[in-house]
């Protein structure tokens, strides 16, 4: 979990709306919203964690489709983080059709919602790892083209362009976020969230861990507790770039993490059922951090490997809750 | 009007669909298909200038947001250029969600229903006067950055990434042609369609000219026909290039288009009437079109005062055809 920091600002009063508070990313945020004094409405579908989530959080379920529900979310909020998406990134049986309704169309009409209810500031969970698409220089900097391979990364980046539009001619107020893999505790390994989630619950149970293509695609981990201090950072940051990397600035392959996590899991060895490659997958993302780290506070503050034990921890924790 | 010529392919047989072929852009591009022996089918609304379609054209009229429509439109189709667009750029009034679902989403509706029909290419008109948003390097090429002003803009930056990702996906061929301001003979000067069709009306009648701003915004403006002639080569070229520039690559400030108005009506100097600039403007765009006059056989053919001299000729006697 984030330690309350000095280099993090004090939100003490602010009210705070997170949109998708019931995700992996969500509860952590809006706890630490909490940590940082703010008052907190966490908004989604459902709550997978509900233990988790800070009880000074008030939990509005909703569907982001309802915007009677989302306009009464927003009502007096002064900043919202918007982290929910229509779609997961690679899903073969994605359907751009659908992603743009639920996701782009979704989040225009947010903004509408948040002009009229003043909101002053949206923070928005955009993807490092998918709309930048292929590229071969690495690290990937913010003005790198942008040439997303899968409908996720496409509808990230529209987003994005809607912000700067909505901020040019309604004056609303925007940081886009441009998030690499983030891993962690509360990360479900079942809903293709995340490899690291996903391997690691396959290796605390000695099943095979499963890799997509030849596990040689390189990918940049960052731990949750260093997306939410740039979630926190983002909520004040005062200065002329809307846009921003958050990664580790370093990448590893599948096939590396899947040896770290056997060393973790103390599993030795485990079998590897590798398939098919799927076509949204770029082989190589490495965020370029360095925009952040010299506009802001922040740094990386989670190493890997200790990330990786921590989550470990957290797993087998939640395996052997789920045995009793 | 076009002259055939030996650069441009000829396109015996290919069958061809214009969506958006009943518009200023539509009527010419389907004539000159038929000049290079395609078969032709227009799609649209509705036909502004019925007796200046050619008769060899088959002409449906359909609404876009009508799937059924657009599939029956499609069906057998080798080639489809898609001129539709869900909003004019700079209207005041214009909501960004409405042209997300009408543009956006009934392309990838389109672009759904082309996967089906096996159609082999899909030539795209995007807006190089709208997406890439305020910049001060000039001429613009391709690669620069992206930031559109309006909503029109980012729906056809939008396009754009989705005929990419379709592309990827799913195989089908593409090309967008990012056009500069089009101007010429069939062009509306009620709709909003160009300032120099509405400048011209008003100069041909006597009229005060109207200018949005101080009329020192410069745009880039291409003739009709070099905008035809660049579609047709689009149509067959299988360079690596998916994305170009279509323009003069020269730039003319609104009031020298207006001085040169009224040097070629021979009206004198007539009133201006200046009203508030638009949120969409951006002060100046210009487009290097380096990339296709080099990757194909495609020159701005049309000098300015020429295609200015010959859109008068056209305008004055359209006001003479309304006076019978």
């Amino acid at each position: 979990m984030l330690i309350a920091n000095t280099d993090f600002p004090r939100l003490d009063g602010t009210r705070c709306l997170v949109m998708g508070g019931g995700g992996f990313l969500g509860v952590h945020l809006a706890n630490a919203l909490i940590r940082q004094g703010a008052v907190v409405r966490a908004f989604g579908r459902s709550l997978a964690n509900p233990n988790e989530l800070d009880e000074r959080v008030h939990w509005s379920c909703g569907h982001f489709e309802d915007p009677a529900a989302v306009a009464e979310a927003a009502r007096g909020q002064e900043i919202v983080f918007h982290l929910l998406s229509g779609s997961v990134p690679g899903h073969p049986g994605q359907k751009p059709t659908s992603d743009l309704e639920t996701s782009v169309l979704g989040t225009l009409r947010l903004l509408d919602i948040c002009n009229v209810a003043a909101v002053r500031r949206i923070v928005f969970a955009s993807s490092g790892g998918t709309v930048y698409g292929p590229t071969d220089r690495y690290p990937i900097p913010e003005a790198a083209p942008t040439d997303p391979m899968s409908a996720y990364g496409v509808g990230k980046l529209a987003i994005e362009k809607y912000l700067a539009l909505y901020h040019h001619l309604y004056g609303l107020e925007y940081f886009a976020l441009r998030i690499a893999n983030a891993y962690g505790p509360l990360q479900s390994p079942l809903k293709r969230q995340g490899v690291v989630a996903a391997m690691l619950d396959h290796a605390l149970a000695g099943k095979p861990l499963e890799i997509w293509g030849t596990g040689e695609i390189v990918r940049d981990f960052v731990h949750i507790d260093d997306v939410v201090s740039a979630f926190l950072l983002a909520a004040t940051y005062d200065g002329p770039h809307r846009v921003m990397n958050v990664g580790s600035g370093t990448g590893l392959s599948i096939n590396q993490v899947a040896s770290d996590i056997e060393a973790i899991a103390g599993t030795g060895h485990l079998e590897r059922i590798y398939r098919a490659g799927r076509a949204a997958d770029v082989p190589v993302n490495i965020l370029d951090i360095s925009l952040i780290t010299r506009e802001t506070p922040w740094q990386p503050q989670c190493a890997w490997h200790d990330g990786l034990r921590s989550t470990a921890r957290w797993m087998a924790a939640r395996q052997s809750a789920r045995l009793v």
